[in-house]
């Protein structure tokens, strides 16, 4: 392989189709951000549609907003724009509440249109919130048993039992990404249904829920969305499935009629029927404007341009960092891969400290995995470069031993 | 009783302790906002947080602010503050998600309490989306009875059965406000647990939940807390419960420790094992506002001129509309009514419309309740003269008979 400069990689970044979408994020100068797979940067839109809803819609208008602005259809509004990323025609997504509370919902969506089949299948891997959440989920309603088993063993663990698989699509880890297509036709085959969280994966890959058959997805809005930390997530049902479920989580903005003040719970019609209470009008705003830009990208163009630099940051950290502890911890094959790549070291915690302390942003996941996240639309191929730079230098070095780069944060 | 002139109501208002709160609030010039107890105000501080929150803490440090601007504790300090409006130590409010979701969160715990009782008893007209979520609850539990009686009748239906009453301190639509710690009393000696939904009560009247001896309530943070449309719900806990308790919407920010990783579910001390999912930060940023002025504000002041603000315009309504259809849909009582004051007439819908025409905001509540909130931190005596004044007119007038009254619009 001919050595690479990083003169090659900046002739890439000037071919890159994907470069101006580079100008609508605010990006601290001196930062090297790795971490979108995380929190997704600011695009440059935000503050002024905040502003607008703040001051016009809110300070203004007031509650009259939620029918001269249409915040009542904001929810299926920003889904509308989701679907289009998720490969779903519209109709079928709704921005709300948090992932793990979707998820919950989904789950009770999946459970009652099981019959006798009341159980949930997850992998031990999976992200730890969706196995909260199913653990809460089964353990409240006493009649469902949660079955945790190796990635490997999750095909064959679909009994006549289970109800529904619960998968995340990109691992959180490793990076390592399930085959959506395969699987969910595996578990139909045995008489399963499918949730995918697409948390990793939702303006990361592409994605064609439709074309794939997938009955059930969440995600959430503040990683490769751009939605900002804590924005609303996002939930999808297949149109298929949509009249026959009864949410257990049912409030008034999935009624059918929810200014009617009717006593008794009728649901929607359709995806909204799994709204719940009022939704976050400020959040929803900054959620749609990060929406609007991914929307716009061309999934395949992020996808070329994700492996890309995955590669890239492997190669670079294969020829510079050799013998410095680093080992991949997820595929080194792309297309099994996420947006992110990941890497264990027994010192991974204060290594990722002092990467962060020289602006070098990715994040650590216990108990060893440094994990560096490629966010096409406003990373640079120099940017990878960069930050396999710094991390060579800090591995050489061993300036990661310095004790303030021990102590424990609260938030890794 | 002597007739009554706008002078004598505006020097009210000159003699009002707490009217130099109106200049912390944006409010349109020639609008009397009477829908307040809907959605609150927009407080002056509120862009510049929102600016301040997005552009330094989200754009510059990204996710380091999950550390460095302390994100992961928001949930419990806006909690904290919201805990002295409710007349409760710290440790017990955490803000988070919906009320709804909030309420089902709390109808999980209290039913994991009852032991062998696992009903849930409320009133038919309590608010509708508490009524859904039990509802929803119930059916997705199945083994737990939802008994729905008349307001009357509540405290005789609480048999051994009763798990968990859940009511609303202020009905939204008459303004009758209940005997907290009376009705609360009756439920412990009969053996049931409460769950209070303070929507339209905190920041409305004085509350006192610690030494009411409450067990649990909700409440959401757009109303009287001026937090924004759809801003975070809370939610309480009174601490005798709070280790007991294994909360059925179980996630990640609820767990012992989140960044750990680990497969299971262990719920973290306190009054946190009840947050679930990521807390929406640019949200919890805008009710931390609201909240701080209000928890500025002296209640009782607040409920004195709430009571005058209210009894002001009844009597208004009394002398001046007179034989044009319009009766007290609520108490008389100021003592027995929240911050609200509602109307019942047979044609409620386009008399709202007509009033909102005119820059008088209320709203109208189903099938025929003209609904007017006072806030007192930013609503003058005059204001109230004033829309008596419009109100009249309307009537009078017959102006609300023109036919764009009549159309039904999405949100009432």
């Amino acid at each position: 392989m001919p050595e690479l400069t990083r003169e090659d990689v900046a002739s890439w970044d000037e071919a890159d189709p994907l470069l101006s979408f580079r100008d609508e994020f605010e990006l601290p100068e001196d930062v090297l951000y790795l971490d979108g797979n995380s929190l997704g940067a600011l695009p440059k839109k935000t503050a002024a549609r905040l502003q607008q809803i703040v001051a016009d819609e809110w300070g203004r208008d007031l509650i009259r907003s939620w029918n001269a602005h249409d915040w009542i259809r904001y929810p299926r509004r920003v889904g509308d724009r989701i679907a289009k990323i998720l490969g779903a025609v519209p109709g079928q997504v709704i921005a709300a509440d948090s992932t793990s509370v979707n998820l919950f919902k989904l789950l009770g969506a999946a459970v009652g249109l099981g019959g006798s089949r009341t159980g949930i299948l997850s992998e031990e891997e999976n992200f730890p919130t969706d196995l909260y959440v199913a653990q809460g989920f089964s353990g409240f309603l006493g009649t469902c048993r949660l079955k945790l088993v190796p990635r490997t063993a999750l095909v064959t663990a679909i009994d006549d039992d289970v109800a529904v698989v619960t998968l995340t699509h990109v691992d959180f880890r490793t990076g390592e990404m399930h085959d959506m297509r395969e699987l969910t036709r595996l578990c139909h085959e045995r008489g399963a249904l499918v949730i995918w969280d697409l948390s990793h994966s939702a303006g990361a890959v592409p994605l064609h829920l439709d074309r794939d058959d997938v009955d059930f997805a969440v995600g959430c809005g503040y990683k490769y969305l751009n939605g900002g930390p804590g924005a609303p997530a996002f939930l999808y049902v297949a149109a298929r499935h949509q009249e026959a479920i009864r949410p257990p989580l049912s409030g008034w903005m999935g009624h059918e009629a929810p200014f009617a003040f009717d006593t008794d719970y009728r649901p929607a019609a359709g995806i909204e029927r799994h709204l719940c209470g009022t939704p976050a009008i400020l959040a929803m705003a900054a959620l749609e404007v990060g929406v609007e830009i991914m929307a716009r990208a061309d999934m395949e163009q992020v996808r070329a341009k994700s492996k890309k630099m995955g590669d890239l940051f492997l190669r670079l950290v294969d020829e510079t960092c050799d013998g410095l502890g680093l080992t991949p911890a997820g595929p080194r094959d792309s297309g099994k891969r996420g947006s992110q790549v990941s890497l264990r070291h027994a010192q991974g915690y204060p290594i990722m400290q002092a990467l962060i302390a020289e602006n070098v942003i990715g994040d650590f996941r216990a108990p060893d995995i440094l994990r560096f996240g490629f966010t096409p639309l406003y990373l640079r191929y120099v940017d990878v470069w960069d930050a396999a730079m710094v991390l060579k230098r800090i591995l050489e070095s061993g300036a990661w031993q310095r004790p303030e780069f021990q102590k424990r944060q609260l938030v890794t």
